[in-house]
């Protein structure tokens, strides 16, 4: 017998399907994202845990006419599978296939690129006033998880959602697990609710009529209106929500399609703003990722039988594991270094951390810019906070950089991991403007370690610098290096030469120095001597290394990262204010929005690896 | 009879004061704020209404060892009087006096730089965590108003509060009034508040008992610790605050110094976070500013007995007036066009806006990540946002910027006000890393007009590209060019020579073209022959324009802007692509945080006026 899934081409077929169709095709669903995220990985446990709300959502609505809006689109691979992207679905992640993300110019039904959480209510917000600016009738649908609505942004959204009472429908996937840990008063609130005996007996009464089938007319007929019908039913009074003027359903079974779609039904036809309030389990009907949710949060290949990893083991370790590791070290001999995350505490390498110093660490949630002036307020009181977040998060928190920690000179240590092309998760997720963000903080140290034991020695002189410093690192693993168990102070501004030559000299930042060392090696057999630089720092800069480079025939600079503000271009900088001309050559990231797939072959479409420096010192020197 | 507070030398001195001696000095520093402001022009309003909480709060306090944090530090001029600033308060703003903010590094009395709303609940929030952690004993207590707890950051830090339960005093100044109207759905929850009948009860029993003065005992008592004691009087079921695990007092009367300080006293030994809900007048004190707070918010000089403008109103309009009029005449024209503000309608000049075009009006609030992250939405559905924010605010949304608007290559505009030196309020709101910023979004194009004619072409044009544009203009008025009634097209990426010259080439950004063509002027004078370059763009760049410039004997850059990832990196990068090497001057603002004092003054000593761009000339060409 064939699978439902094969039978449908686009939202509307699963209109027909019965609640025991839907069942099955969401069996299917579950099956299918296992199958391929096991030999491409992938954002396994909560694209599982959302497969029966997606369902819910299309046979409702009329998509994409309506608008399904994400948050963090990583849960919606279900809904990829039931939008035109089935047979397409197994090139997953890959350079060319499927984005594992939401993206507008891969389907019409995919409403914004939703990488970064917090921001589907604005978008949605934005959906719906434009649609009673023009008077057309598209529902507005936003799907969005606990963790992010710890974000600012997603509570600026709901304060004006509920001053302009627009009609939309917002369903709050609550899986009693954020990321890494729950954090935050309000996910204690949503607990609360969860176990509150009036919540569990409207749930209960609601699950009793819905199983009769009759509730969802119950509830339009019972009031005035729909938002009358659901209030009604369901308006507690102690809910957060319903003082912004959201009206809030009581916690509903999220793995129960009849369920949500009698109350859903109701709440499209409401004349104002509704908050679904949803349960669901992360890893749902995928035993090995619902024992542990938080490794297959974002997992590599696995074994279906077992769950266990398939990727060697061996090997070099991460620059994120290097940089947990040096941290505690550092903490041990010095009692005034924090640590702080914001909901990536093992993506940030903070579990031994948080495990041998659990006062001295603090998870604020997927909430970047308190994480950010926390830490200011932190180094005010003499204290010594290293704040641990991806380069692409950290965006959130460029304002807090500079007015709360830099105008005041403060101790603060920017740990940015994912530096640089970060691959499978693509655009919204590449960490390439940090080297331009953190240029322009006025004071701002910020240090580029070529490998893992200068990521330790980088971390180790950022902690004893006065003012403010950021070390940035890439995803993945090191060159292999040994890591120091005592790491050595860096001289400020002090580069290392790392291949001598007299032809070219490559200035390279961070991880870029490997392959400029190749791309040297490269070129010395076709009898071309070219020096390589490991600048180490990207402010201040080396200049006299870039004196001494401007001596050879041509400079090239090189950095992961875009040209626009980046460390190439302070080079440039650097020249022109000594009054030195040279030719340059500066490699990087020009202005465009990198795809996703392997690092390795998207660094070398942007002529950035080995290869393309070589090509880049030919091409100079001819 | 002198002056009490010509015997305050430090916060010690109020501690010593009758209920009665408090009033005279609260009276004595409104006549002063008054006295000072009206020639240097000033925040009057707010700090007129903070003044009774700013002097509860430092009688009981033993400031600087406890932590008096300020949330947007403009309502701090009462703080400022009785921290030893009071001699030197008349060069309140000028360059060189008192700041018109907080102050870390003009007084131990200022914990931080506050001046961007929402995120002194962070600083809290770090301090209170570190005296946690160093088992010191000093008192945290914040001062937020109503408007700054819309903004996200605000939030998130409330959230964490809640869950670490560090006792921590915030004093929400509730003015019943943020810098406009009121928006927001958490304002509406504030006002319900305010008027329900409960809490009316609770505030005249407690307001009564107070004025028996054995309240504060009585509390203390009542319960087993402070914390009980409050929730005991006061805690209401239905406030945001507590679900959020932060217990709060009723509203009490923030003109009532002995009632502030009986309940503070108790809030001050709670073992967990308080939140002392404070209802206060904005220009309490003073009726022109009470009759027009908006207009007092941020005043320029007036006379005290009328409270009118001493500003002579003639000469040209001002950028700000020039964009408003400009957006309504291409509203009129395109129903497609809608305006959004953060909380600032009328600094932003879209009162005219908002007025004809209501529902085309959206003002979010102090609240940046959604007001651009709703723009996005309304461009998703086919509408036209512009967005009107300070340059120093949009910081708050550059991810929202990338992600949310870029990615997509949405039809966004930005208009950003205040870009460049902004004068008196200093280095919070100096609006120097726009260009930076602006340029490193993939696909953003960046127009800086020269002139408020320009102006309006430069906004006439960004709402006919495809994709984000940014317009950046400065604060003040204009040059006293025509503006168009019918403004043109520009074509993308295309200068302007607005003065032919052979020796040497100033290619300059936005407002600084005219001080280049006066410099220009001065060099002529010498016998040096200066082309100057009205750029226009500053992304994308003119490469023709910049070629041309290499072929004089020196190329000048000009920027009301940072230097790092500027517009100038910009012109070297494009020189650097094209092999080609030229001496060239990068005039800008240098890695460091601009003080406040008057515009021309702050861009003499930066070097980027008349003088300072003929003065690099003539370096340049010897």
């Amino acid at each position: 017998m064939g699978r439902i899934l094969d039978a449908i081409s686009s939202p509307a077929d699963i209109k027909v399907l019965t609640d025991g169709e839907l069942a099955i095709l969401a069996q299917e669903i579950r099956e299918q994202i296992i199958a391929t995220a096991s030999h491409t990985g992938g954002h396994v446990a909560s694209s599982l845990g959302a497969v029966d709300i997606i369902l819910a959502v299309h046979s409702l609505i009329d998509s994409p006419k309506d608008r399904f809006v994400f948050d963090v689109g990583h849960q919606a691979y279900a809904h990829k599978l039931i939008t035109g992207r089935r047979d397409a679905f197994d090139t997953l992640r890959q350079f060319g296939g499927i984005s594992g993300f939401p993206r507008p110019d891969e389907s019409p039904y995919d409403v914004h690129h939703s990488g970064h959480a917090s921001d589907s209510l604005s978008i949605a917000l934005g959906l719906a006033k434009a649609r009673d600016l023009r008077g057309s009738d598209e529902k507005v649908v936003a799907l969005i998880g606990d963790a992010s609505l710890a974000g600012g942004m997603a509570f600026e959204a709901l304060n004006t959602i509920g001053q302009l009472q627009l009609p939309v429908v917002i369903i709050l996937n609550d899986n009693e697990m954020s990321i890494s840990r729950n954090v935050g008063a309000l996910v204690r609130h949503l607990g609360a609710i969860r176990s509150s005996a009036s919540y569990r007996q409207a749930r209960d009464q609601s699950q009793e009529r819905l199983e009769e089938s009759a509730f969802g007319r119950a509830v339009v007929n019972f009031g005035r209106s729909a938002k009358d019908s659901i209030k009604q039913f369901f308006v507690p009074d102690t809910m957060m929500f319903e003082q912004l003027g959201i009206l809030c359903t009581p916690p509903i079974d999220g793995h129960n399609i009849p369920a949500m779609r009698a109350i859903l039904k109701t709440a499209l036809d409401s004349d104002g703003p509704v908050l679904m309030h949803v349960v669901t389990k992360k890893g749902k009907g995928y035993a090995p990722a619902v024992a542990d949710p938080e490794r297959f949060h974002g997992v590599g290949t696995f074994d279906i039988a077992t769950g266990s990893s398939t990727k060697k083991l061996s090997g070099p370790q991460s620059y994120t594991e290097v940089f947990g590791k040096a941290l505690v070290r550092e903490a041990r001999a010095d009692e005034h270094i924090v640590a702080i995350t914001a909901a990536m505490q093992s993506g940030t390498g903070l579990k031994a951390f948080a495990k041998e110093f659990p006062d001295r660490f603090i998870d604020v949630g997927i909430a970047e810019e308190n994480a950010v002036g926390m830490a200011a307020g932190l180094a005010l009181s003499g204290l010594k906070p290293v704040v641990a977040i991806y380069s692409t998060f950290l965006q959130r928190a460029i304002d807090q950089m500079i007015i709360d920690c830099a105008l005041p000179k403060s101790n603060v240590v920017f740990a940015i991991d994912r530096a640089g092309i970060v691959g499978e998760d693509g655009p919204t997720h590449h960490g390439v403007y940090d080297i331009t963000y953190c240029r322009m903080v006025p004071g701002m140290r910020v240090l580029a370690p070529s490998n893992e034991a200068e990521l330790a020695c980088a971390l180790h002189t950022a902690l004893r610098l006065e003012g403010p410093v950021a070390v940035r690192y890439p995803r993945g693993t090191g060159v292999g290096e040994q890591v120091p168990d005592r790491p050595t102070m860096l001289v400020e501004g002090e580069s290392s030469v790392v291949r001598e030559g007299s032809d070219a000299a490559v200035l390279a930042f961070g991880d870029r120095v490997a392959p400029a060392l190749q791309a040297a090696e490269e070129l010395a057999e076709e009898g071309v001597s070219v020096r390589v630089v490991d600048m180490r720092w990207v402010k201040p800069l080396d200049e006299q290394a870039i004196v001494e480079a401007a001596e050879t025939k041509l400079v090239v600079t090189v950095e992961n990262g875009i040209i626009s503000g980046g460390a190439g271009e302070g080079v440039l900088q650097v020249l022109a204010k000594r009054g030195l001309s040279a030719p340059v050559r500066v490699l990087g990231i020009d202005d465009l929005n990198v795809p996703h797939g392997k690092p390795d072959k998207l660094l070398a479409d942007l002529g950035i690896d080995a290869k393309g420096i070589a090509a880049a010192i030919r091409a100079g020197l001819q």
